[in-house]
């Protein structure tokens, strides 16, 4: 397991952490200036700002990126499917053009919910079935860009509105499905506060391997957690055991940035230079 | 597959349903006077009456019950665990007294949520381990009792303070090694609002079989969900398919009482007898 105790290199800052207190390119700037070396953008972000600029802000401030948030919402009637298939790739083109290592998936939820207009469902069987015929012909696309897909399984609190895979075990099975050679091509981001809860996490981390561990997100879950989707808590303030979830992921080979994202109300509101160096700090004490 | 249509005979309220707009003994007269053959009451709120008169009461009224309500919270700290265990034998205890079919068990999550003033922890797999223990020993006495025994898995955002069961296939990996055989002492207790989520939800009631489905509960889960405890859904208000749901446990052999449990301020603040009405109807329409 990686020191992380006397520095900070393999600190990746998701940019949802910080959106409220300045754009894609602030953040940037910031990130460079507290010694990070990566982020993972969140695709309004960069539309705000424009692709373009976006790409040179992240290159003239030398920092990589650890994912790109979002592909996904797959789940449409009919009406809806092919405005999702060409959003989706032009998420891939996105991804690309930042030199982004993968392309990350909230697969969403109940159509309705994921592409707004479409008819009303309770069919969360057809949205899972949905979701991967979508990812595997996305797959197509994204492997003539070279671009891997990370399938992200999302808390089971967002089941019907984000994404209706909601387990390592359920986004792996989708994985081994559409790519059984285990080419690397696809494989899942784990994030702590999604799967913290699942019985089943390390012995499916294991069962991913290096190869299917595309990306590894931190944040924690606080006791109480008094909103579903802008609470969640800065690393250390909660519950989730961090260290053994790294060293898990860790064992498998997995070396890359560990990205921290926090969506929360509470740290949307203090100055940016503070949430970063927090980041920083609990990075180096408590992850 | 049962018709609900024309009677709702299969009906039991759970009493946590009307828990804010009368005693124990005012619920289960207002049960009797809508033709309610069932309740699942809750601990607090019979000892609130008394036992006896609670016992009484359910007997003068005529119903039956569908389950009690609730033993578990095994997880403590040394300090605190010989308590967890009596507190478990005087449910199993009450739950005969009052002729409940089954008592069901809400595990608990870290010890210091669990039972307050153990030591804070966040080992979720040693909470799940002791959870695991602490059932085989009661196990023993509920034996004794003539009394099953319902692991209820709940929803994962009660991983931390309430129960770190969290899917059926947790709970039923706990039934199948504390017993092999499955002689029905112990079961688990299916509610649609903590496991409609999950993609192997069908593929465990089938693993499951009528020995092992003691109970079974429905609310429904809303769009969006404003508060991670008190904000339960009506049946038919929210996106949960509960007729494939109910369809698969009674394929199994299931025959028992559907229990409607609805934790939530909205349909707390009505009338007693609007709630129990708007219960009947649904589960003739929707259930």
């Amino acid at each position: 397991m990686r020191d992380f105790s006397s520095d900070h290199r393999f600190l990746s800052i998701n940019t949802a952490t910080v959106r409220k207190q300045g754009d894609f390119v602030a953040i940037v700037e910031a990130c460079a200036r507290h010694g990070i070396r990566a982020v993972s953008p969140w695709r309004d972000q960069v539309a705000h700002v424009g692709l373009d600029r976006a790409v040179k802000a992240v290159r003239d401030a030398g920092l990589d990126l650890s994912g790109y948030c979002r592909g996904g919402m797959f789940t449409a009637d009919a009406a809806h499917r092919q405005q999702a298939r060409d959003d989706n790739r032009r998420a891939v083109d996105e991804a690309k053009a930042l030199s982004a290592p993968c392309l990350v998936l909230v697969v969403g939820g109940l159509p309705q919910y994921s592409r707004p207009g479409s008819a009303p469902s309770r069919d969360l069987a057809a949205a899972q079935a949905m979701v991967e015929e979508e990812i595997a012909a996305l797959l197509d696309y994204a492997k003539s860009a070279n671009m891997p897909l990370a399938v992200e399984p999302l808390h089971p609190m967002y089941a019907a509105d984000r994404a209706c895979v909601n387990s390592t075990r359920q986004a792996l099975d989708i994985c081994d499905r559409i790519d059984p050679a285990g080419s690397g091509v696809i494989g899942v981001a784990i994030d702590t506060y999604h799967v913290w809860w699942d019985f089943e996490l390390f012995d499916q981390i294991r069962r991913a391997g290096r190869k299917r561990l595309l990306a590894f997100h931190v944040c924690d879950w606080l006791v109480p957690t008094r909103d579903l989707l802008l609470d969640r808590g800065m690393m250390g303030d909660g519950v989730i055991d961090l260290p053994k979830a790294r060293a898990t992921v860790e064992a498998e080979g997995f070396g890359g940035y560990v990205e921290v994202e926090i969506f929360s109300e509470d740290w949307w509101a203090r100055p940016m230079d503070e949430v970063l160096a927090t980041c920083i700090e609990r990075f180096r004490t408590v992850v």
